[in-house]
């Protein structure tokens, strides 16, 4: 492995030129650059990364943090995949690279982050997954760690964040059935403590309250976010009492396990039972009937993502002042067939 | 953000202490090591990684290469996710931490990898979606940075790979469906250049062989590895002026398309065409009549990939001595309706 000095000799051009070349600096012409480059991949140079990140501070790396859980595991879920292209989209622009950091299911997250932060790979984090209450943040901001957030919290202090749009979700949702005569309105809810099931409810709640209708807590159906939670809603609302007419999912692979449950009992989406997604996923275009659901561009939020992280970044700063603090990111209605029946009453 | 030496004056221990506490190493007592961890919280301590990496030479960080390209994105390839959790059960005992690379779909797979190198973030490389000839090898070879790939390839050298075992797959696949009777077998095998297509092409070949039937190249159709390639797959198959009867799927989300591009033409699998389909994946789970398919741990996968790798590195050798140089991953038949009927002649 070759040294930048032997990398200088071997071209008989100096040891700041070749860096200049290595470093894609502009005050390099491109025929020097080619050389330069071509040179360091026949000797197998390595650029001392370690060295520059002393010197200048910085990685050039920015954090995505996700988790490897069993859950998410078994249900493949694509969301970061897809909001990844965005984010490289706006971080190539300025040389920097993503690093998808997966935190073991069986490891705190919090304190996995911190050993993340002291390894010093990254310059600035990108966290998802929030919880109603989220040490990460407050241990990023301590630690001077600019970041972005995928989602609220409640947790104390004023961090940036973009959140997709639940509460649009749950209001047009509830509305669109309520004119189609729904009265009993059923809904899906995390079963773990993560933030956005506490901001679907709610919403939900308001939204029933707009159109005069009760809040009854037995149709808040509480669940895996996986094909199999979809599966298992599907059997306990089969199971109630007062069966409700229609249910809105607050995740999109749901309605896979949903569907399956409901056919084995006779009951067909759509025409028994009303049944609307959210967030529209490749997989989900195969269910029959359609499914009504929401669409939304992972590719644009992991631009906004990415702008308002730089935003945060002293610098990039100058490049991005129009990203703002706070986002909330909306959804559109796909109109499908999993609902597409006016109710009348028995 | 405070260093290790106002660490140090603040819990009134020798800097060497503390260093050893925040290391993990193991001659600092429990007590003493609780104390440094929670003033470090406190304080807002941070590690300075970079100047450990240039004295130590390392950087502790595994990198998992993988490609974030339009077709993993649509289609969510949780391959990847499960193989981390094995990876991470190997590499946490060595206080070794895992990160995930991925590749743009538009920059060329060895210029992202040589770039990588060249930031030093990692001590070794896991790289995956080898092709047919992969530069990447080479790449890794001249800078000595360990590497394990995740598949084989035409490239020259004597690399390390664990690989999956396409030949038996289509081995006991073809076996299974000329014991029923099948004569015309058709496969799938992906439009690109990555190699393990190569592969189980030319195993079903010999599978054929081995059962004196005849090898038609219009009986392999070549289709994205995706759900949609799966429908394209049910479409030319259809097409096809002498139909076969069977059909043997390259990717496990292949069934999902194709189950649905058969039904739209009342062509039922398991009754009219047989189908085996390749890695067991939760979401076919949900198909019926229910497939016939091979699974796999991507756990146990993980764990072999992360101690062949460990074997490559001069630290952690000794703990891996019997990790061979390379492995082909059996994977077990589990029958499904999908294949379980016997093909009477015309």
């Amino acid at each position: 492995m070759k040294g930048i000095r032997q990398l200088a000799e071997h071209l008989a051009i100096s040891i700041g030129t070749v860096s200049r070349a290595l470093n894609g600096r502009p005050d390099v012409n491109e025929e020097t650059r080619r050389r330069v480059l071509a040179a360091a991949e026949a000797l197998g140079y390595v650029a001392n990364q370690s060295g520059r990140s002393l010197r200048q501070g910085e990685t050039k790396v920015i954090g995505l943090m996700i988790e490897s859980s069993a859950e998410a595991v078994e249900n493949a879920d694509n969301f970061f995949l897809g909001v990844t292209s965005g984010l490289q989209h706006v971080f190539t622009r300025h040389k920097l690279d993503l690093l998808m950091l997966p935190c073991p299911s069986d490891e705190d997250p919090c304190e996995y982050l911190k050993r993340m932060v002291a390894r010093r790979v990254v310059d600035a984090m990108i966290i998802s997954n929030m919880q109603r209450v989220d040490r990460r943040v407050d241990l990023l901001s301590r630690a001077r760690i600019p970041f972005i957030a995928v989602g609220r919290s409640l947790s104390a202090g004023n961090f940036p964040w973009i959140d997709l749009d639940f509460e649009g979700v749950a209001e047009r949702a509830v509305e669109r059935l309520v004119a189609r005569g729904h009265r009993r309105i059923a809904i899906t809810a995390p079963s773990s403590e993560v933030n956005l099931g506490y901001v679907f409810v709610e919403s939900y709640r308001r939204a029933l309250e707009q159109h005069g209708l009760p809040f009854d807590p037995s149709l808040v159906i509480r669940v895996k976010s996986s094909e199999q939670g979809g599966y298992q809603a599907a059997h306990e609302l089969l199971l109630l009492e007062d069966r409700p007419t229609a249910v809105i999912l607050i995740y999109e692979l749901m309605a896979i396990g949903l569907y399956r449950r409901l056919m084995e009992s006779g009951v067909l989406p759509g025409r028994d039972l009303a049944v609307i997604g959210f967030r529209d996923a490749p997989r989900a275009r195969f269910l029959q009937p359609s499914l009504s659901c929401f669409r939304m561009s992972l590719y644009d939020l992991g631009v906004a993502l990415g702008q308002m992280l730089l935003a945060r970044m002293p610098a990039y700063r100058e490049f991005y002042s129009e990203a703002g603090g706070n986002m909330i990111w909306p959804l559109e209605l796909v109109a499908g067939e999993s609902d597409a029946f006016q109710l009348t009453e028995a």
